[in-house]
């Protein structure tokens, strides 16, 4: 179903992998709506995904890009300008991975290299992808930035390690950024909370599938999903959200505003049995 | 314009008075993207206000209601159920009044029958209105609920006295609502927290147009108007939003997200300039 | 153990019921840090509770008072300072009760007599202590305010129902009246948000018990005790806290920053068992 | 005054620099309330300020370390607890630069290099500190880490550029850490966000004093100074608030909780004058 909501406009989607990937859903859905986009990776998910089976869907250009360089972002938006023929309207970041997580170092022995390496292609490429299109005047006023983050920046989820820090470091750069290309073009930037998610990158986290149900239970609305994610984007993108700027919006259905729920107590009930004696009083350990 | 965002849903907006009313452009809006709604404000707003215009305009029904009668409430949504053809998809609630800012009774000076007021008529009544509607089960599954609200519920702005105590509890509301609502029927419910608007409600606040230039200084994309603020309502009204819930979102062109604006700064430095002695210091007083 | 840190400071202590109550823990830790304070607390929790027991042991008047009666407000306000011997440097206010919890009203059936009733008694009792004070002129300057609350001002908890409403208001009080206090007098009001506690209150809440282990699971250094809340409340009365103001401080062993904890999730997956097939994979019902 | 609050605890204090350096103060302070310390900065602090100073009038060793070297910190560690003759029972962690701020690049041309020194001095450093502790062992169970933090972690304030972000960094890692060191050793971590300050780091930001003078005014107690964030400080050493983890605790005169006062307002307006015309309306430009 198609509103028309992002006629006439230009995207660059980044971070699309394959089929789960919740920027592949956003690129279908921004075409849908009307846009005409570029979808952007590393060259090594280029080989590793299915990225071209997407782009020929959509019938758009992939341009290959290490998000961690400043020259290929630029390179990246000064090639979108041109295919699109015209400034970018909008621009989704979803972009994150931690060498820390992959090698099972915890947080209270992570490697420093690698923590820089979450930082930089987690966080940092948020900024080095805005400055390069501001340089390049390349962001159209009244555009729309986006990047995906998780509720850990806030609170603090066994196994999401230093991903956690990387995320509270991509909000502050969405709000430090905002405020600048806010009062300059009119450009607004902000991060969407989404729900876990079972991405590729989503289940290289620790216990993945048993947070996904926690989180599902908790929420009143259930876990959102990733389609449902890019129709909260295509919102954010369209003229009918042009004063929403440095928020950090929570798609999650209601997690991030729940201590504690039925659903979830009921299973966490369950748990506590075995420690029950014989009247039913909780043995603590 | 139109994209057919609300085709077939059914609304009910409270709390529009004349053209100035955010209320009165998100029905506007509303009708405009598909909807077919109802209005209603109490009998005496009907009175002093030019709702029947708008009425007549959108060839809709005016529901007189108290919004503090649990039994004008049920009213409403029993007629709105009638009048619409089914149950409702959309509720905008937009009121909010306080007898003691009216009496220019300050905040450590309250009459507390009048905040007793304060509070049934701008928050409570979000409570009564959710609890009739779902007595009724006149809400359509997946159907949206949003209340206006403002940012003195999280930080103090000077004059605006109990109402930010008033929104404060609104937003709890929302929250408490949310989870209940969401969990059995997939009804969410959501607070915007708009920039101060020149609405006939808000220029009642003190100082206002003050804290209008002030806020809009701040914002980097300036102060969000009353059709912007229709335009948000419109995503959340929507099938893009759906599992967005429990949330408090800040429609306010970025200020709640800034400390200090240069542009803030540079009006205020002025303000200070006859604190500076001939050097060019401050002088603290 | 004492360090005199109230050494010649005067205090009102609202709410002590018994041995258990948060109220007492503090009167005893104030007397003992060098203060000379009052005890207040309704008629009926004179009756009910062994509050003798403790003004005999802390040597100290009782001064009775229905909490949401100006008049008695004022009354215990006087008379301490006429007993004390000066004006007032601190204040507990410990004081919340909910008739729809106690009726076992669910949130979406809430009575609105009952509804006014659990703001008045938990929150707008907040403001009416305060008012009475300031229009005495009864605290000193740099005085401190502290009232209790709970995180369910701003999550949702299952089966906190109205009271979250309350929590949210009393919090909201505290930042409107801190600032105008502040301003004018010095004074700083805030709240302490304090882990789930087995007190008489405590335990009416619905499912308390699971609550209170869940949260001591999710929390780091485990839930916060009732003793360990009034060393907290101590340093906020004290001298070293002068600038903290209009501040909601989680006093909760981390439980507020943690999103799921191992030791949480260990509970929570032996309550999932029974949901897996023999594959292990996740049954959703 | 003492309290002997810290009697017999051992510390080791970061980044004091001059007698303006909020951690000369709390070093001052801690001593006083009985603790025994050592203090540490880079070698480059030891050259400009007067460290030497501070370590003769305390009568402590001063250790130096460059906080991003991992070596560096171990060696502050291990020869504390040698120094102090055992484990160390709270850390102050107050060090921040920004580069790209020095060297006057705005946030949308930072160098990357020079971010990346930011984060890495200002936040990871923490990270750093922490970790290398816990490897040794050598924080006493229950013991207390406290950062210093600005609320541009969480608005954006002009001109304060990347160290906004570094900020957020810092207090993610407090929570993620806080955490793990919690649940292990008791141990809790926190941030400070301090009032602005003039220190001689505080003064480098552009426009510092002005940011002074609106905090200032914005704050109903007024901005709180370094001798009182010392005070502070020395509460969260103490044993009285060993529930308290994972927290930003705003110390600040109420500025956070504030989105316009009167007096700001007062300053603000006659600033606004000049945009009057002859019958007082706001002119907008």
């Amino acid at each position: 179903m198609s509103y028309d909501l992002l006629k006439g406009k230009r995207g660059i989607i980044f971070g699309a992998l394959n089929e789960q990937s919740i920027a592949w859903k956003v690129a279908e859905r921004a075409v849908e709506e009307g846009a005409t986009i570029t979808l952007s990776n590393t060259p090594m998910a280029l080989r590793m995904g299915e990225l071209d089976k997407l782009a020929d869907k959509l019938r758009c250009q992939v341009i290959p890009a290490d998000a961690t360089s400043v020259d290929d972002l630029t390179n990246v938006f000064q090639q979108s300008v041109e295919i699109l023929g015209g400034k970018i309207d909008f621009v989704l970041h979803s972009i994150g991975m931690s060498p820390n997580v992959r090698k099972k170092r915890t947080y209270d022995d992570l490697d420093y290299g690698m923590l820089d390496k979450t930082l930089d292609i987690s966080a940092i490429s948020f900024h080095k992808m805005i400055q390069a299109a501001k340089k390049l005047n390349a962001i159209a006023d009244y555009g729309s930035i986006v990047a995906l983050t998780y509720v850990a920046s806030q609170r603090t989820f066994y196994g999401y390690n230093d991903m956690a820090d990387a995320k509270a470091l991509l909000e502050s750069i969405a709000r430090s950024f905002g405020y600048i290309y806010g009062r300059e073009r009119n450009v607004r930037v902000n991060t969407i909370s989404q729900s876990p998610t079972m991405t590729t990158a989503g289940s290289g986290v620790k216990g993945m599938d048993k947070l996904f149900d926690f989180a599902d239970r908790m929420s009143p609305l259930g876990n959102a999903s990733a389609a449902e994610c890019a129709d909260y984007c295509i919102t954010l993108f369209s003229d009918l959200t042009r004063k929403v700027t440095m928020q950090n919006l929570f798609h999650d259905g209601g997690f991030s505003s729940v201590g504690m729920s039925l659903r979830a107590m009921a299973t966490y009930e369950k748990g506590l049995d075995e420690y029950m004696d014989e009247d039913g009083n909780v043995i603590y350990g």
